[in-house]
């Protein structure tokens, strides 16, 4: 018999349902034994506190700054979280933060990057906004940013619709890689009138560089360095060279490595190794005409952050590509670090490092100090440190 | 200063690291909350004390036939591991003892069927011995097995080299589908003329069915259904389906799973997704001519047993795929349980279960109970059976 309070028995189990499963994180620090067993690593909090944390850069002092997505930029001063965000973005209309970087000659010039989503109207006035992916410069002077503008607003205006990462990073040719995600557009990222799902390669002020691949072509946007991109949302040099690596998010079985070369098709929609989320396959894996992927995943890293490892501190990790992985196969509470070992054939090994802390990690990056720090993507995200254990 | 213990400390840093890391598996029970987060399952430990066991067979009277890859037959009989093996089968000339299935009409007949690497002599006569994958049947008496022979010997002898196992299963035509891995041989599992890296198709006795797809082609064995396998952990039939669906090891990041077709070529080494162990490259994915993988891994999640869960007990993994994981990118430690869960497009979700007992999950099949049961392929190697909690 249907007792009078079924129904909300029923609303209750759906509010249970429809709750995000969160893993708290604990106090700390965490010691780990690593693949290669005399390798002991240990995990510390530096802070707790941020809103879903994006990036970080390290300033020349020890100081850190910190993006948090819903659009602050926060100071970490002398190892403590300044409680106030810093000052000077609030005219930049963003929507979601992403990347933050310092000009290679920050020390003379203060110059800091940011990489956002920036909201507009819409073309018919109403109906919301649209928005696109633009990139911003300021300076800082040991606490707060002044004469913020865009220096390059990429031609990506469409409605919000996810998939919207952004990454910027300086070559050693001096030039910055930005990145434009695809934005569920289908069919944009393989439209060279488009911004949208692209790498771009642009001077330290915004303008475009006449050696780019496109310059030039007629009807090809001149700022494009790489087509054929889904979610960019990892872009380091590799130390001592001039390749330039590259996280992308793909469909599910669809997380890619690449390594991105000038003028290239990396395929997407057209090729991948995914399937799409309702389970259907897409087109396929890589031919002719389009970069195969170094590395890739199935399933899903949901990779993030990307960092190779050149410091000294800890031996057997120098030259390990290391990575955010955010969550595996969109399972909640999956994600780890991910560290890849590399031989003369290429990849050797891969390790999924602090797959206990359920903790989505979205930054990984090289301190000053030779250590590792990641950034936790939570409601109360962290700074993490990793170091040796003698 | 170097003290004069020094050597010794450095033969036992290389004793330390040249041990393997075992994680010895706890009394149980283990409680876990599933995706579903109101799907709750226990896992408990039906028995302990088997070593490396590799496949099972319910009888029907609930006792249980397993088998262990260094070449015993053992029983759990009311629940219990009978301490001594199952006699009957000294005669073969096992190397490695694999897989253990019932005749379809078990009841009347007692037919109990092994797959096992058979050993025999080298060509010259000494040089050690040759080897091939076998195929043999006998008669249970529920103690133990009479008039045990060989039904049916691959035609693969080669030297011992790995890449070895075997399973078998009866398909809902009554025949039997016997792998015979590729054993590291490179060229055979692409040589019509060579069981090697093959799947076979056989009558109950060890024959060959006449509609068998290259029967009649010259230079073709008669007995092969597929070829171009490496080496197959797993063959399992879809309930209510006439669907073969096979678990292959591949190279680093080329673990599939496939469904197998009558004369279709599965590729190795022809066409994988992954690289060498060296790292290096191999072929590249599927083309035109090879039969793609339904399901693969990057890294490889070393897949062995698989099962479709058709029972009623735990009703959100109705119709689910499942299979051992022994490894993950073949570090120490990380074996699992392996979910897929399927909707009308294919493949949806995976889930990586039991994580945390580091366990090698071997072989996992569905109990006359309607419940899940695996074995862990480890020195002290378990039964765990996973039931559902309220």
């Amino acid at each position: 018999m249907r007792t009078p309070c079924f129904p909300i028995v029923l609303i209750l189990a759906a509010v249970a349902w429809a709750q995000p499963q969160t893993y708290p994180l604990g106090a700390g620090p965490w010691n780990y034994t690593t693949y290669e067993k005399n390798t002991k690593i240990r995990v510390s909090v530096v802070t707790k506190g941020l809103s879903h944390p994006w990036s970080l850069a390290f300033l020349p002092n020890g100081d850190v700054l910190i993006t948090e997505r819903p659009g602050r930029l926060r100071l970490l001063h002398n190892g403590v979280l300044e409680p106030e965000p810093i000052a000077g973005i609030s005219g930049l209309s963003i929507d979601q933060l992403f990347d933050v970087a310092l000009h290679p000659e920050f020390a003379k010039n203060g110059f800091v990057y940011l990489t956002y989503i920036k909201k507009g109207k819409a073309p018919d006035g109403k109906n919301g906004y649209w928005a696109t992916t633009a990139l911003a410069r300021g300076k800082f002077d040991g606490k707060a940013l002044t004469g913020v503008q865009d220096v390059f607003v990429a031609d990506a205006w469409q409605p919000l619709n996810g998939g919207d990462g952004s990454r910027v990073v300086f070559g050693p040719d001096g030039k910055m890689y930005f990145s434009s995600s695809h934005r569920r557009n289908p069919d944009a990222p393989q439209d060279l009138s488009s911004d949208v799902g692209k790498i771009l390669r642009l001077n330290d002020d915004g303008t475009i560089p006449k050696d780019n691949p496109f310059v030039g072509k007629t009807g090809a946007k001149p700022e494009i360095y790489s087509l054929g991109h889904r979610t960019v949302l990892g872009l380091t040099f590799k130390p001592g060279t001039n390749e330039l690596w590259e996280t992308e998010n793909g469909p599910q079985g669809g997380d890619e490595v690449n390594v991105i070369k000038a003028g290239k098709n990396y395929g997407w929609p057209l090729v991948t190794y995914g399937r799409d989320y309702d389970g259907k396959r897409l087109p396929g894996p890589s031919r002719d005409g389009f970069e195969p992927p170094e590395l890739f995943w199935v399933p899903s890293v949901t990779a993030s952050g990307i960092l190779f490892y050149s410091g000294d501190k800890i031996p057997a990790w120098k030259g390990n590509l290391f990575l955010g992985s955010m969550t595996v196969g969109r399972l909640p509470g999956t994600g780890n670090l991910q560290r890849i070992v590399f031989n003369v054939n290429g990849e050797q090994r891969r390790e999924s490092l602090l797959t206990d802390l359920h903790q989505r990690i979205r930054d990984v990056r090289q301190g000053p100090d030779g250590l590792l720090y990641l950034l936790t993507d939570e409601n109360d995200g962290a700074l993490l440190k990793i170091e040796p254990v003698q």
